[in-house]
């Protein structure tokens, strides 16, 4: 046995707590009689100066154009940030390492070399961007929600992470996770549990949770994330943002830290999260630059710069699919089913053209999702945190079941025919999709929910998990992004009456739904294209945004 | 336990006995005192008009324009090859089903179209293409070279044999194989062993031999192989040819029948075999052309059209490294040593650069291929050859061992901490590459021995195997093309003397070079490009191509 989690996690919040500005603080009287929605607190509470709230309720592509400008230094948007960072920290408990002091050198050394030279090192110039925790960042820590990582210093940096400074970005924070990145909300035994922005007593999502929270509170501007079966996108979702989780390859992912190190029969992904859209297009287009040619960088990256406008001509009217109720195995709560009403009603209006498409295979493939995860994870988690007593979260208990099943539970016959299994599924949507066609236009893209729920109650995934809604895309590896559609509204979303649920934790779920507790959750979908359709996820996202906003 | 395999071995070759016509068969007094290098055969038997002879040895895209031209039918040139594929099938035992009649029946449709419509349907219109065994042609069986599939109806078309049908291909004969296609000499319990062209005493090589042999025969202006390990390269090594191992996803591979099915960790992938480089640069446009956008048919395919002229600007002069004797494990045999000088030589004097380059990681790269083969491979062989107590070849007893250990060979944590291995190889490699920047210009390509053989005594690999020159690229993922250079010269290439062999196994493969049995066999060699590289792999094989043409 190594050192009690315990004992580990103390040293980590203490690292933690000294890295906090103390001036940044939120004072300890505004924090009794908290509103339910946080977002409200950085522009009530009276903390901030006005340029200070400026700054942070700027979006990101705004912000780095008065940089470029010079009327706003990266220094002082990066001090703006780092308070609305510390102070959505102190609500939520989103941070993991603290990197305000190196963050203001770097933005110092930004500025003086923009003054300098009047030119910028590149289309980031000076922006904080908020990174997940598995992003590494030497030699801070870099936990994944594990004790055994929370206080190793680490040496190679992630390839993400060194495009992202080239092209003049400022890191600033790293935010939580759940243990392994394997929840889909925020908690794990060294940092302890991550609350939701919108509705504290809601959670934050999973497992870019911190992420969310962060991003939804004006913490920052434009964040990185990772995806293995929606911990991109269901933070996004509770925390109404959009979020990208591209097709595998796109970006780069090698020195990503991750929580089943060397599994690839799902691919682990990462992407941009922002409260713009217009921030996730930009950072896309300098990633995955000619300049840049992360494909020299990464051997899993292809070389397929950024394209602009794929959509062709720009005002084709565009076909939809939508899974507007349930995935055959799980039903929506009425906030997402109205989200869903409202974007085909809004898109039809538009001209576009929005049918049912049908969820064939869904639960299949997300079986076979979360099931690879266990067979894969369970030595490589538990191994870890049993070294240190770390107790086993709820819904991760089939990992401790698989792993005592020892390593006899996978072998090359099971291997190679979970393989052969995914590749089919992988053919058979493939095939469906090109029988949309009509007069040589196939579907564009699929609207469905990221989640069943808006922001589900916290600790209640812990028995009702479902990452289903996204789950089926990483194993199928297309191209989604999130949009925020409205929130809910006690007065319009009533719970089901007269339905019948699909299945028993179906019933659980719906259980669940209280129109009171729900109300002002973040109703957020996705948007689905085809493999290495990335740009034209984006673009279409861009439409039904359009769409929401015009027509309702 | 199943039917004996000599038992379905019998009805597989009297199937193949009853559908030889036997007008094309060479009289059987023309088969004794047979000369060492058979593919003098078709021009000195007398077997052949004038007409057929000029059909057959002439080059894939003449032959296509003469069929647009109707200057020849495509019924004449499938009969032409048809016959001259029975020949070398006589000579070499080369094919496994053969599908003449069908393949006429569809020539004679074409030439119909073309001469009603004057339009042809593709760009492969009429050209008869040879397909290795695995290529599924319903209903004919796909056998693998083993028992169990050698009778066996198939009833799902390999999508790549799709796609060239629809682009005019005409289907006329399948190639011999070694078992499950994992040796790299062709011979296996149902079909027997397939024999070389150049040297009826020498392999043909493996996987894809029986291809390689009737491309060398002229049986065939045009072949697909696959290539997991070297099983295109090799044989077009051996038979002194043209042939492509693309980088994963540039073309589709669903529906391939495959030894291992499931295997990913080393991609299985195919590609075109020919003499002539301009055929494969033709295959290649017509299959990944947007006409035909594969990425909508094999969700593994990217949406990379072919691309042209990817050297820019096209004089530039080109860099590139070279492994000239050895590759840290095996030296090559004295006429492959001469090839490399002479390519050295006439690049040089074509104004190229040529250094030499360090085998950095290759035996471990090698090492990691071959023991994963192994590894996920041994159950999946093992298991059908037992049924039919086939026995197990020399070089394919490692199978049987890893087999023999059982499930428990493979668990989830050394299956991560294989791709983890992986991985790293790719991105050193990825990072030496990068390396030799000069001037922002990088190394263009990696030239090298295709094997450390020009083609090796029939049997001799069962004891001394070797797939290390062309496995290293399949791990890397890097795509690869042969290119013929010359030939083995007893008065040029003297055994290696004042020479230290690098291990045991190196020493048995020099003291088996002998300058007089080995005289005439191929030398050819492979140039390497950078992942997705493809386009300009061919492009640099044809400067290679031209500066030995030109300077030597």
């Amino acid at each position: 046995m190594g050192q009690h989690y315990k004992d580990i996690a103390e040293i980590a919040l203490k690292r933690r707590e000294a890295a906090i500005p103390k001036e940044y603080l939120l004072p300890q009287e505004s924090l009794s009689n908290l509103p339910q929605n946080l977002t409200t607190i950085p522009r009530t509470s009276g903390h901030f100066t006005a340029g200070e709230l400026e700054i942070i309720e700027s979006n990101a592509e705004d912000i780095l154009l008065k940089i470029k400008a010079e009327t706003w230094t990266s220094l002082e948007v990066t001090k703006a940030f780092s308070k609305a960072a510390i102070v959505a920290q102190q609500l939520t408990n989103c941070l993991t390492e603290i990197l305000i002091p190196e963050a203001l050198a770097r933005a110092q050394f930004l500025d003086d070399h923009l003054a300098a030279t009047g030119q910028v090192v590149g289309p980031l110039h000076g922006l904080p961007i908020s990174l997940k925790d598995c992003m590494v960042t030497p030699p801070h820590p870099s936990s994944l929600g594990m004790a055994c990582y929370a206080n190793e210093a680490t040496s190679e940096e992630t390839v993400l992470v060194s495009i992202l400074a080239r092209l003049g970005a400022v890191f600033y924070v790293k935010t939580n996770v759940p243990t392994a990145m394997m929840m889909m909300e925020t908690i794990n035994n060294v940092w302890g549990e991550t609350r939701g922005a919108y509705h504290s007593g809601t959670s934050c999502g999973g497992s870019s949770g911190g992420e969310g929270v962060l991003l939804a509170m004006r913490g920052s501007p434009l964040g990185v994330g990772t995806d293995i079966g929606g911990s991109i996108r269901i933070p996004s979702a509770f925390n109404g943002l959009y979020g990208l989780k591209p097709t595998f390859g796109r970006f780069p992912v090698y020195g990503t830290k991750s929580g089943i190190t060397g599994q690839d029969f799902i691919f682990s992904n990462n992407g941009p999260m922002s409260r713009s859209l217009e921030a996730i297009k930009l950072y896309c287009k300098a990633v995955l630059s000619t300049e840049i040619s992360p494909w020299n960088l990464d051997p899993k990256c292809l070389a397929v710069p950024w394209r602009g406008e794929t959509i062709t001509p720009k005002e084709r009217k565009l076909r939809f699919g939508i899974i507007s109720d349930n995935d055959g195995e799980w039903s929506v709560h009425p906030p997402i089913a109205r989200g869903l009403a409202m974007a085909k009603k809004s898109l039809e209006a538009a001209g576009h053209e929005v049918f049912e498409w049908a969820p064939t295979d869904h639960p299949e493939i997300a079986h076979e999702m979360n099931s690879s995860f266990h067979t894969l994870g369970g030595a490589a988690i538990l191994n870890l945190t049993e070294q240190h007593e770390e107790p086993v979260f709820g819904s991760m208990k089939e990992y401790e079941v698989t792993h005592k099943k020892g390593e006899g539970n996978l072998g090359p016959t099971k291997l190679r025919e979970m393989i052969t299994r995914r590749n089919a599924y992988q053919k058979a949507y493939m095939d469906r999709w090109n029988a949309t066609a009509q007069d040589g236009q196939v579907m564009d893209g699929i609207i469905l929910p990221s989640s069943p729920w808006t922001a589900p109650r916290l600790g209640f995934t812990q028995k009702v998990f479902s990452v289903n809604f996204t789950g089926v895309w990483n194993l199928l590896d297309y191209p989604v992004c999130t949009f925020p559609v409205t929130f809910a509204d006690k007065d319009l979303d009533h719970a089901r009456t007269s339905w019948t649920p699909l299945n028993e934790k179906d019933a659980a779920l719906q259980a669940d739904y209280d129109p009171e507790f729900y109300h002002g959750t973040p109703v957020t979908l996705q948007c689905v294209g085809r493999r290495l359709e990335d740009e034209k996820v984006l673009e279409m996202t861009g439409i039904i945004a359009d769409a929401l906003k015009q027509h309702l």
